[in-house]
């Protein structure tokens, strides 16, 4: 054990440890949650500390020496991943992670150089003119603009698959469902079209979001003034870390503003709730169409991608589904989080950025995750063909196109009578006003009845 | 127009209003939300004044003159309500919707009194040894209470109803179905049993709450404290209170804490949002069993309370159990917004108290509402036995007790082969084993399985 | 009393009245809920109505008669007003608040006629090749882009206001406070220039969104199939509704999808909370300044919009601030519940249409209320530069460019050692490292550090 | 690598795996989420096998030797924790989950047994007389009844906390505020009085929901019928059970209700976040009242936990108070996720349950983390004396008494003339009333204003 001191006292670490004073005491005051940093977040976080180190050398505030050794450490960042041991729910706006990284990148660049711990110092050098206020937010954008890039590319596949069931099924005709109840007739590929379009507007939003979060607060330290930094690291440094990292970011045009409104992460995950609406209305019907098989609607046949029960053998689960129904509920309490977080900053910081940046990577990922799984599920489904023909002759809502023959009324009360037997209605109605049943099916045949118009 | 003035100013106020500059005041600077007082929290506010001018009375405070026209303007509280300008949604912890209330009772009773508007003062006399911050919150308490208990009534009586076809559906055998797949065979009125037990424990739940809301801190005034008022007042309001309003309230033990705390409406709606849980659960199913007829599970057949479309005649939708889970789900809506409202008071007071009564009530009269609803259409109810029977007899997991017979493999993998149809699997298992089919429908004879236990 | 009689059986209804049959089983299953459709929506109801019969009667599916009648009934729309009495919860995908339209319309217009009612029927004319789920949801579409746009002139307002005194307050230089604590200075015109810029984020978001909710499913009738509908109709109806209610509508490329996919209101209601966001950080913050005013930060000085105590003489409360975060904390509410609504619709349709389009609605109203009540506010605010200046003396951040000249720890121990007093720390570093205390002063004027960079 | 193979086909597994088939398909179609399952639920869990076992061997349906070879592999459950592989977040009721323990027991009992893996058979032997329905909503209830007993206890300990607080700052005088502006005065120990007494409300709210969820549902197999159980099993295995993992358990009376309806754990979770909106008010009261410190309210002196700035040297931030206030936020989306996840079951069973209990005992978790985190915070907690007196001096609210004197206007108006100075607006009405300035101070002596009534 080695022992460490800062200004409020003294405390021991582990001898092979990384981290340093700072790091320790937030694991002492923070318990730990079994919450976990995307991995993406953390590398943003080390490649900005890369970033500031080259330039504050390229300015010559820090010697090349320490500048190229903090570097050097940086890339060794997924290495370095164990010395992270804070907590992502730690309180004070990301004080400890910053610190944290600063401690590990600190110590790691001493070693690179031979020298003692605490040769290249976690605050003088490898925080020289950054806050945890600019780099913690920045970080998190940078993350969520990666996580974002791999969602859509999911979001894509999903769509393809879906749109490759709408061809398939394109004729194959069916009862449609309103409220529950049997309605007008439609095709089976028309209900995985709705599924598609929906899930094409999500890609079209998240992808147009992205230049919503490009602007990023680095440079403007503590508040968004810039304070302790000089004006041409300010100026510069968005484009340094932009090579860095490889995402298009761009210098906030009102750091002050950046620093303290986090309104934007309330706007993205806006509209990642929007997507998950669409994948919980997508699995839910596919958990209804598949219902039964026998004694409910079962008019898709469901993949069996394992035993659904431990005591009712041959029983198939929607789990897939589910699954994904699960995981938007979750993102939908994300975003009842988030928005809460996000209005409750305070003056020149949100205190709450922590959590509002934490969940909505666990909403990416999560979203990422349901994509994939749904995916794969999608392309086993079969469509009962049988089901849906069967299904589509016993509906009472066929004899809708009637009303333009024989009016509403006439055709309620023939239903009506008819104690809801579709047959029976067409023979009241034929009876009634003379008309031979052949032309009144002709009318409904269900063929003409799923294109548009009569 | 008559004209009143206040250190802030003069205002010009309509020459019949009751009601005084204050009133108009809040009207002019904060805008109609279109939302209404709960007519019982006005009632229960207006008994609060009528009991603490009786009690200043007494106690020699207040003439007797005086005080006695200000009970006797409270007992016209229904007469007075067209007075009551100001929204519910009125910043300021309530202290709008109390000045109004002073400011038309002291009106009325200068009137009683045959004196000009002004004798009576509103603060002076109407609010004498009281706060917004005592009277509000006591007001809503009270409020809540009566309409408690009225929701209760109409819980009670959905049960009711709820029971009777319990019994009425006791033999009448059909599928149950787990994750919306088929399963094993339970009774309709098994079915029905739960949904009653669901709504046993509301009853039970929110008959024990009233005695957690009973502590009221009216005579605490502005803090808890008690500041501006005398102690015979304050060790006497909540008796004098309680005898005015026939409910059954208490003097909190520590009035600073009540004064400030809201933990306790967070606590009610936590029940009151259980309750919709059920209500949601109850109206889905029957949504469920009722879907169709003619396509989907049809084991139930739903009342026709109204057309169900203006387009397809016949169609007969679950408007009802739609109309409870709507309710149910803004229930939920005010779930979240009343804890949050409720943790961010700050220090001495609650700012969002007004929010926090006004959303408890709203749940309490929308819960009354579903209640009353599903009530009434769950009587009109039917079994359709015949479905029920037809659904029974083609489900697979009606195979389930054969896994004591044959094991779970060998039973999973007859269904597999059989493609789901249980006729054929039976037949196989038959085959393999060597066992008359008969002995084993025996042991799968439905009307043993939905008994406790084999 | 009059008698009417549909399918299910007879009822009676008032003799003047002017909604029928549909209308009053409504009201009697669906109980009163104190909630109010907003104006705006049934207007764009009735131009709905107005353009199909004109579309028809061109057509030449309505007599010329008629369909002019229809026409003239639905320009009286805001005289039938008192006519549309069902509720705007009631479930059903809206039949109810469908047919009281057509049956306030049908009789109007045949009251125009000159003859009985009955004589111009609801279903048959009014409602010709319409449906509940295209004329809903179509109605809300053009609800919502009306009130949008009003929303979005009361943030230009709002932002204008804020904007001034962003100009007004452009040299009062103030201590800035991070978690609440005294941090680096920054200047008053700073700080409402970041209320600002939020703002014109929300501005701009709203103002794109509206191309988002453009696309209206009407000709889709039930279920986006156009069933019961001539082709040219389908056609042609969204031009004619686009002229008769001059707003620019668009059909929607796949009317099946949007029938049933209600995401874009989720969508849009996101971006309502991201107005909600800022609305409430503004309020706080506002609130915040103005604390005290004597015993706490006091910067701002409130305005007294009304007397802010019954018991406390003399005390301002921050009552349009709270106002605004109530609403905030509503529409965050109204957010949670859309989103969940929107997941659950069913196949071919989302029977919570109602409460989604409702409560899009609600917001709209109170955010509209919260921009104008707090831009009267804000323009009334006045900065306290005395205590703005007394604070930021107090404030030991100033000292935080110090960094750059002692290092961390030696500033960071200074101020430990004096005990948090401002001049104390500065004193102890002048000692230690003999740099005259006036040097150290001029490195921390507060005039250079609110500039960005030093 | 060792090949297993079930009804759907075959599957390679890690030869020192002890899962099998089931588990490695879960982690397959499930992707990892990052989240863990509470080590409580899963060793209540293996309680629940063990018990099985015990009781079917003491039954006569599973040999003794493998019965025991069962009950001693469950005896190891901690060490087969690291073969629990599936992911909390898996769809479809748990069952992976279910069949995850069974096949590392099976396995285990096998190597027990010194026999070939599959010797014990996860589902027939293992499983026996059990689904996932009813072992995993009752695995949930133990681990959430052990979870809130630990809460309760650091509950306690909190409040004992608070309490020592309240005593020694029995005699500190300070200002009170009310919407964030002065008020009248309270004591600070009066403030901490508060506190305890919201939590004291949690404890014994949380104490008394324990028996609300003791009703467990075990013996009722897939739909609570108990389907493939025998009824002397159903009978006997709660107490068995209790017995074994030494929670007080009950069997419910209504099998059915008890596994498909989960309003008991809304309600269990509406508790939860009443602790949670006391917390996050407690912790936002201290981080009011210790903001500044210098140019805030100061009131108290924050603990120093750790460096609260990378830039700012000496900034403490209250970062304990803002993670309990993360803490509440995290709690009350969770709230909301239960809630609608426990509305959406659907009919026999609730295919959200994983998510019910997983967010339950995550919620349990953080708050006890909250409480550890914040009795040690508060402990170290000081008052400043000398701010409290001097924001008391400073606070107009003092003069609220003399309402009784002079009445309010009259107050009203020398507050506003004296601009809010508190003494001259004394010396006004000492002037105005003839009255000595010595007496008016006698009447508003803060040391009398803070007792309950004058």
């Amino acid at each position: 054990m080695r022992k460490e001191r800062d200004y409020l006292g003294e405390i021991e670490i582990e001898d092979n440890a990384l981290y340093g004073i700072s790091s320790k005491r937030a694991t002492q005051i923070f318990p730990n949650t079994n919450e976990k940093f995307d991995k993406k977040f953390l590398w943003a976080y080390f490649m900005i500390k890369k970033a500031a180190a080259k330039l504050n050398t390229e300015l010559g505030y820090l010697e090349k020496e320490i500048g190229n050794a903090i570097e050097k450490a940086c890339d060794k960042w997924e290495e370095l991943l164990p010395h992270i041991i804070v907590d992502p729910l730690s309180g004070g706006a990301g004080t400890s992670v910053n610190m944290n990284i600063n401690e590990v990148i600190a110590n790691k660049a001493s070693i690179i150089l031979g020298k003692e711990f605490g040769f290249v110092n976690p605050l003088e050098h490898v925080n020289m003119h950054q806050s945890t206020n600019d780099t913690f937010v920045t970080a998190g954008k940078i993350a969520i603009i990666v996580r974002l890039r791999e969602l859509i590319d999911k979001i894509i596949n999903l769509q393809n698959i879906i749109q490759q069931k709408e061809k398939e099924y394109y004729s194959i005709r069916k009862v449609g469902r309103t409220q529950l109840m049997d309605g007008p007739p439609i095709m089976l590929g028309q209900e995985f079209g709705a599924f598609a379009d929906a899930l094409a507007r999500d890609r079209w939003r998240l992808n147009k979001v992205e230049e919503r979060i490009r602007n990023v607060n680095i440079g403007g330290t503590a508040i968004g003034t810039g304070i302790g930094a000089p004006k041409e690291y300010i100026l510069k440094i968005v484009n340094t870390l932009r090579e860095t990292c490889c995402v298009k970011i761009a210098k906030a045009e009102n750091l002050i503003d950046t620093t303290q409104n986090m309104d934007v992460f309330s706007e993205i995950h806006g509209l990642l709730k929007a997507l998950a609406v669409n994948l919980y209305k997508i699995s839910n019907d596919i958990r209804l169409l598949g219902s039964g098989p026998n004694t409910a609607i079962g008019e898709l046949i469901l993949p069996k991608v394992q035993i659904g029960s431990s005591i009712m053998p041959g029983k198939i689960n929607p789990v897939i589904p589910e699954y994904v129904m699960q995981i938007s509920l979750i993102v939908f309490s994300h975003d009842s989080l988030i928005n809460h977080a996000a209005s409750l900053g305070n003056l020149e910081l949100n205190q709450f950025s922590p959590i509002i940046i934490h969940y909505t990577l666990k909403s990416l990922k999560l979203l990422k995750n349901a994509c994939i799984s749904l995916s794969k599920y999608i392309s086993k489904i079969e469509a009962n063909e049988k089901k849906c023909k069967e299904n589509l002759e016993k509906s009472i809502s066929n004899l809708t196109p009637l009303i333009n023959l024989f009016g509403y009324e006439e055709v309620a009360n023939a239903i009506k009578k008819a104690n809801y037997n579709f047959f029976k209605a067409i023979e009241i109605l034929s009876k009634k006003f003379n008309i031979p049943k052949k032309n009144i099916l002709e009318k409904i045949d269900p063929k003409n009845l799923t294109k548009l118009g009569f």
